[in-house]
């Protein structure tokens, strides 16, 4: 598997991504792969090799800047602070891998999806409702809000699956309400998955780390469900 | 394919339901199909055939008593009044499809799910809720409601999925938050996938026969999606 690191500015920042590819003679279909709120970490990176192995160019995109990860998750929010106050500096980041990725020649600019974990799944409903050429957007445990419901999910060309635990305390039952009406009123293809029982970082084998397993817990069976939800999607749309 | 009539008992009503499976060395999966609320017709028995060419053993289920199929939707409805009056009718009928489906020695009993459509998945779910010896019960656009939700989804032994249209005004957002809370309360293995633009009957390409466009239509992609979202249940739970 080809492997190196690509390296931009986006909002005023270096960042440093990973991309990863199989050899093929012909370009391929390009996933953009966002990091939960900690950064680049092995989650995403790891994430993004299985889906080179599966045929595609992904780019682990790099969040904080200069490929920085920091571990607290306090920290982590005090850094995306800027973010939430200005979804444009969030769409600016995802935008820069998006142009990143899409400049390599191995990539068939015309077959892209966006998928991301937790704020990275928020930077990739952000770079849809930003209107950017994706084919098909996944949020694993992402925040579904956004400062502009009314008006920017017109903009979205992909179809939108968004996978969450039914019992996470930080996308709520009225979050995911915003959500559907958000989507409805835009005439956008999209899905929502439930799972039971199933809480935030479900794709997450380091979510115990947090040590607030009401809130944040890997789930093998949510994991898996939402891995199969991602690849029938990408059959639809990618190929 | 083998194909025969199944005749049994349920309900005071002679059966007439439809096995489908491919020769084999060995026992097979059993699933067992429910139809909407017409009666067993071409749409169930076309989904049984599918599943038995993926190897499993498929009963197509008589709902209404000798094989009786009723094309208009009002009569439908006062057929089924009985069983919204009394849930345990509707649990009988169920279950003389699973004991006729595991009788059989082509049958492995121990591995056995329960799939269904509008009245159907209702059949499904009411068949768990009764603590049939499930391994996955999976509904789509079927009713959610139930009798007594705070009592009897404890007896559920099944994994649970329902497939259900957004925008399906006969299973609105109060009838899946009653769901959602009813699997949450009974400590249930569930999924919820909800899909955008779509109302009832999706998985019916005959949908159109009603005239009814915003409240019953087929979708090609909700169909796709959730079929293969029950393969991958099946493929957790009947392997």
């Amino acid at each position: 598997m080809h492997h190196e690191t690509l390296t931009y500015q986006a909002d005023g920042l270096t960042m440093k991504s990973q991309l990863f590819f199989e050899p093929a003679a012909t370009p391929r279909a390009g996933v953009l792969v966002f990091p939960e709120a900690f950064g680049l970490g092995e989650h995403a990176i790891s994430r993004a090799e299985r889906l080179a192995a599966l045929g595609y160019a992904a780019l682990a995109c790099d969040l904080h800047g200069d490929g920085r990860v920091v571990d607290d998750l306090q920290e982590a929010i005090g850094l995306l602070q800027p973010l939430f106050a200005d979804p444009s500096k969030t769409r600016a980041r995802a935008a820069g891998g998006l142009a990143a990725l899409t400049a390599r020649a191995e990539v068939d600019a015309s077959r892209v999806a966006s998928i991301g974990y937790c704020f990275g799944g928020t930077m990739s409903l952000e770079l849809a409702r930003a209107g950017a050429e994706l084919k098909a957007v996944v949020g694993f445990h992402s925040g579904l809000g956004t400062a502009a419901p009314k008006t920017d999910a017109k903009n979205i060309k992909a179809r939108v699956l968004v996978c969450i635990g039914a019992d996470d305390p930080m996308i709520d039952a009225a979050q995911r309400a915003g959500f559907e009406a958000e989507m409805r009123d835009a005439g956008v293809d999209w899905q929502m998955h439930l799972y039971g029982g199933t809480v935030h970082s479900f794709t997450n084998p380091e979510a115990a780390k947090r040590n607030m397993p009401d809130a944040i817990r890997y789930s093998a069976e949510a994991d898996a469900r939402s891995w199969a939800a991602m690849q029938e999607l990408f059959g639809e749309t990618l190929s």
